[in-house]
């Protein structure tokens, strides 16, 4: 999409099914779900713990959901056991090589692996496995994962030993799920930088990135995955293992500002309510003069709801969003930039005319579509448009999975607030304050490192 | 989509530059705004007046405008004159040989023809036509409007007069745009039930169903066109044939309802302001006990908001709603129907639990979606679920070109008010009274045929 | 294809079957045997004659047969009578509004038409029923003969009144097959410049330009259709109306020396039989002191054959062909011309190493690739290459449907004999003379007016 | 295709350029000009000598050459060093995982490998490299082959180093080709198994399993990589290690009989001068009364030609060959079998009525080709049709790379010759014996193992 977003990098699914052989079905909804956290490839592999160990059936390749993957494909692919994954890149590595699952053979039987987040010490580990003689078809640090966890497993008793031995040697920020012929496994990394979460649909078990993937497959949520915790499920049930557990926490404070699903609930917070309260804790200070309240669409509204709600200006959409912009849409070039923003976002000017306004959006990157957007409403007869930014300045990058443009790009690294007010044209400027997270996330332990330089590890 | 909607069938788009011979890229950037009035089929026909004349390059197929139509298409077919079409159609008709523009070489030429509407005497022109040996290629009422303008202008000095001869003879409700070599020529059905502006950009004239296409390609909507108005646009700039106008006027109140874009202003009122004045409409009277006022996306949110002005109710966000549920998403089995309406739609548990909420959506058609939206709600924790329609209940057919469901699938043809409560599982229901229309439009005249069986003609 | 020829442009096909609703299949099979006719596009109409009146399905697109229909196309379009079109184009209009069947709805129901041929007073014809209203979608004269045929249809009692009406107008060469929905009605233009046969599988009918087509579908050659002659098959069986038969004939040559199958018998004359005479012709005189005999593969062959036969000097196969470079393949820039030629033919050197070699080919166009063919024999070492070319030299337009390139590109336009054998680098060049043609198909009386301008019309 | 064949597995190509960054393009003709040797799936992997390090480009696909890579493709994948792949496979294998080149990067840098043949201590290998954590995302050779030469490349000085280490431990039949960021290198096994050649373009190299392929791009083959030799290419030039040569040799007979291309020269000899002694071999004896020769095209006419020279009756074409059934062709149903064999071949009548025919072609596999062709021949008035097959009886598997029916499906493993006859309805049969095909390759050593289960390993 063209608006001036951080990306977060993946979205992962699990389902272990005691009754259905179609769960690729569920991955299929259960990756649309997911669909918000990577829109570059798709991926699935299935299994059937009754059919001949080791029959793993894959299917991945560019673009959507919707569009990688055929009634054809899902009919095809029977299994009970399963795990897919959605992709976001940088261009550089977009490439299908890198796409999940990882499918592999190995001494022990066949494993397919779909993982979210940063090994922060893959180098060093791919450093080792190359001298093993285990060559990289990828550029992936999940490639690295998998063949760790292959390595370890010739010396263990049984994949989830595998998969517990690795994760005592990973750094950085990892959810990951592994299926093998009679397993599905689950390893969320220490701090719990990447969230994960654990369902249940009658006697079916689900492992996803976020509550919702496992509510739109009819599942609920019964917990997320603890920091560390490896939950291996089988055709007895459930079984965890905490060894790992009991460190220190870094929770991505990105997936309650912008990453995850407003109706997903993560390590016990409702997304929705961290975006209201932030919202409200933007208005303790500094309301303008002004007439309405209004949010960038989608990001910015439940945000901009709890601003309107605190400060008591009322709140208004005050945009139409065209649906129908999507990744294949043939983008104007650059002359015509301002008609990128202007298609996807437009003003429903016989609110905003002669209106002050308070602008709500979740984050700003280069500037540019705020810009836009600031001109737009100007021209459709605004008085005055305050933004607020329901975080704040985004300064420094994310080594645990998250895309963030080089620094140069960011608007904040060389400009204080009042230039970026001046750049972007509002009449004036406010971020959302570190301390604030707290009124977000009821003193969750966060990693705030791109705001702070606070790195967890 | 899966929600249960009434469909429009169409919308048009016509480009006449001074300047430009890439107007295929206006009119791709006009049909994306518009692509919310038909996803069936697109189309284009452009051509370039001072190349040779006749040389109308077309390109049209199944799908989304993003699907139909390539960077090389674009590139390919320069030229400074052209016109665009998208189409819903029942599923019968959905066939290649109906999409628009309808692109002839005839006695004087050339045309290209869209067009939005129904013809409702289509039929006795084709008997008439097809005497004369002109044989029909496609199904469509258009083709018959096409056909006929040919026939006028054997024995007219100009397009535009043949199209004025045929406006005297159409009946039903109609905008159309038709592109000669050197003109392009928009016309209205008498009574305004179809939507037609007209922008300019520069020294360039654009005709679109709705304005915000005018918008999309940087252009500012100068005015409606007027009912029966002929507009004929050439290098020396605009022109009009009011001969028709002055008769009865009956806007489709469909149009504020539903299907046209919230930033959109038609024949005078915003289509915003129309739906939050439904919304207000609604609270008039019967305002339950409630804590939260919501809208089902995109469609009832702007009416919840008036709802919530007018009641003091405070409105809220209460869905999340999926936006890569496209077209080409692979939907469940009937069985599995549930999780359609989930995939596309879920519910904020954190604010619905516990409440008693008004939920607004524009119209109830079949009810099934709003069945299940009902039951996803309480599931979640909601107190109590008062639906409030913006509209009244849909009873009678269109014959203006509105894809409505046969009468037995119409809820409200054989269910009263308190049985159609009763099947969707509401607490309370409640539609829009018919008088309240003009609070909408101001006192405009309407076409309510379809709640009062009023027909204009 | 790279290989320099003159290009027939159509192929048809028409069946009527009592027993099965599956004629889409046969279609499909008997489209592939006339494949050599024209690639560029592929279509088929299908009608039910026990469906409802009017209810035609058709399926047209750019491409080889194999690449246009599907499947599920041929599962889906269900009937018992059918006709379909294969069609080489010249580039400018190599549109899908050219590609054929044409299928319409007219006052007395529907048809769809295919045609081989050129109408050479179609501009005239067409004039008229623009005059009449009309309108053409494309620039095909087959349109003008499916709007000739519903114009006359309208004062006819049946469909093939209407066509005998169309046949006594029409000028120029053509093999036209209309289906109506309870009729296959075939008509050849009365010098019988163009091939149509028909054959027979059980009760089933058959028409189609070549008998190896309805051979394709297990069909039997009943006769060729009469030059002049209206055969209509209804359920009653076939019925022929000879009231346009008996002037003069003139059957094309070019069918004998290039066009048609090896294995189709046109006209009483098998097409291998005449191109083995061809060759033998060939040898009559001036048989050159040689080692060897071949041809050019594929079309050469036979005639060298024949020429082997008469001279006494072996046959042999000297070529590779690579079957797998079709219509997609991405062709070499100008620069490796040479490659282009060396990728679809290569040497067989062991044979031809010190060989004196007389190679036979049916045409010469060009000269390029004959050119790239002695350089490449000669580079293998042969001694000296006579070129024998088995029809005269191409000298003068047709104008009854061959798509020939413009005079100044033919290389015998402007060169003698002598500079053409100069040119491409043979050691002797002969060609066929015009009277041997008798000896190819027995005194049948020809259309040579490539040859001698001798124009039948 | 239908035909009834054996099918070889793969085709390989490389090429070192000192002067071009367009090696794709080379490639692109290469493969074409090796697509015979295998359908199903093609690939290239490209490099740039003067690039980064270790930048491999790789793309693949299921399908044709021409399928596969798009123009675009070929101009984005810029280098002047690369190795491409055409692959057939067992229907259970045919799937992206296994297409080739097996592009990796490992500890030294990064290598792109094909292959083809078979190794026969795969397994073993494979066991050892599990152990060592190599896991394998395919079940091919190829892919074990790689991973050895990787394993080996970590002790080695250098990447032919290397692959002389592993060429010591590998058994079975293989040709391959590495290309390393800086060299080519290629493999052919000791005994001579699979075809390999070296080819020269101006200063440019080219390694390819056909002399042919050689030629198709402009080069001149040098001659056959010695059995067991190791030559590389780098910038200085051609560099050979012989260490492994010397032994035992044992050419495949199948390339002489079917695989190779008849313009191609493997090891020596002329593949069309071997199929014409194989040919002239079976006129030996028993040449029955008959007035004609005929071949089955292609494969069978070669040695048709040599039969006729032998036994001095005349060669004649008698079948048509519809080259418009390819791949993509939608095949008739199981009872419309004997259409599908028609639609691929069809009888020059005229010919063959009344005639006393002898049929050569190279070999039957299970039989049901040849008894259609002989139905047909007998329909189309053939008085005999005695069968001449120019190879013994085909009895054993291969172990050595070709695709082999199960023994069940072999006619000759359940039948003795006057079985087959009477299977066939042929009036006699005759296989070629296996004394003779010295007379073919003139006593070259030869792998006969599927004719008298004498494997040379």
């Amino acid at each position: 999409m063209m608006l001036d977003k951080i990306h977060e990098e993946c979205g992962v699914f699990g389902i272990f099914s005691l009754s259905s052989k179609t769960v690729s079905k569920d991955i299929y909804y259960g990756l649309l779900a997911l669909q918000h956290r990577g829109q570059e490839s798709a991926g699935m592999s299935v299994s059937d713990t009754e059919g001949p160990q080791g029959n793993i059936i894959t299917k991945k390749g560019m673009g959507l959901v919707s569009e990688v993957f055929s009634k054809e494909d899902l009919n095809r692919m029977t299994g009970n056991i399963g795990v897919g994954h959605v992709r976001y890149s940088t261009s550089g590595a977009s490439v299908i090589e890198n796409a999940q699952p990882f499918a592999m053979n190995y001494i022990k039987g066949s494993l397919a692996l779909v993982h979210n987040g940063n090994i922060t010490n893959a180098d060093e580990l791919k450093r080792v496995q190359m001298y093993r003689g285990q060559a990289h078809y990828s550029t992936s640090d999940s490639e690295v994962l998998a063949y760790e966890i292959v390595s370890k497993r010739v010396e263990s008793g049984s994949i989830e030993e595998a998969v517990a031995k690795v994760g005592r040697v990973l750094k950085g920020g990892f959810a990951c799920i592994v299926a093998s012929p009679r397993k599905l496994v689950g390893i969320r990394d220490p701090l719990g930088i990447k969230p994960l979460a654990v369902g249940k649909r009658g006697e079916d078990h689900i492992l996803a990135s976020e509550s919702a993937a496992i509510e739109a497959v009819g599942g609920k949520l019964i917990r997320d995955v603890e920091p560390g915790e490896i939950i291996t499920i089988t055709s007895d049930g459930i079984k965890s293992d905490k060894s790992l557990c009991g460190g220190k926490r870094a929770h991505c404070i990105f997936e309650y500002i912008y990453f995850a699903r407003n109706d997903s609930k993560l390590d016990g917070i409702f997304v929705h309510d961290a975006r209201f309260a932030a919202g409200m804790a933007l208005a303790k200070t500094m309301v303008p003069e002004a007439d309405i309240v209004a949010g960038v669409p989608d990001s910015g509204l439940v945000a901009a709801m709890g601003y309107a709600k605190a400060s008591g200006i009322p709140f208004e959409l005050i945009f139409h969003k065209n649906s129908y912009i999507g990744r294949s849409f043939i983008k104007p070039t650059d002359e015509e930039r301002k008609t990128a923003v202007h298609m996807k976002l437009s003003i429903l000017k016989s609110i905003v005319k002669d209106k002050r306004i308070v602008l709500i959006d979740d984050s700003i990157v280069r500037g540019n579509t705020m810009r836009q957007i600031i001109i737009m409403l100007k021209e459709a007869g605004a008085k005055t448009v305050h933004v607020r930014i329901s975080s704040p300045p985004f300064l420094y990058p994310c080594y645990y999975g998250t895309d963030v443009p080089s620094t140069n790009q960011l608007i904040a690294s060389e400009n204080g607030a009042d230039q970026i007010r001046e750049k972007i044209g509002a009449d004036s400027l406010k971020y959302l304050d570190i301390e604030d997270f707290d009124k977000m996330t009821g003193g969750l332990p966060l990693c705030t490192a791109c705001f702070d330089n606070d790195y967890p590890v």
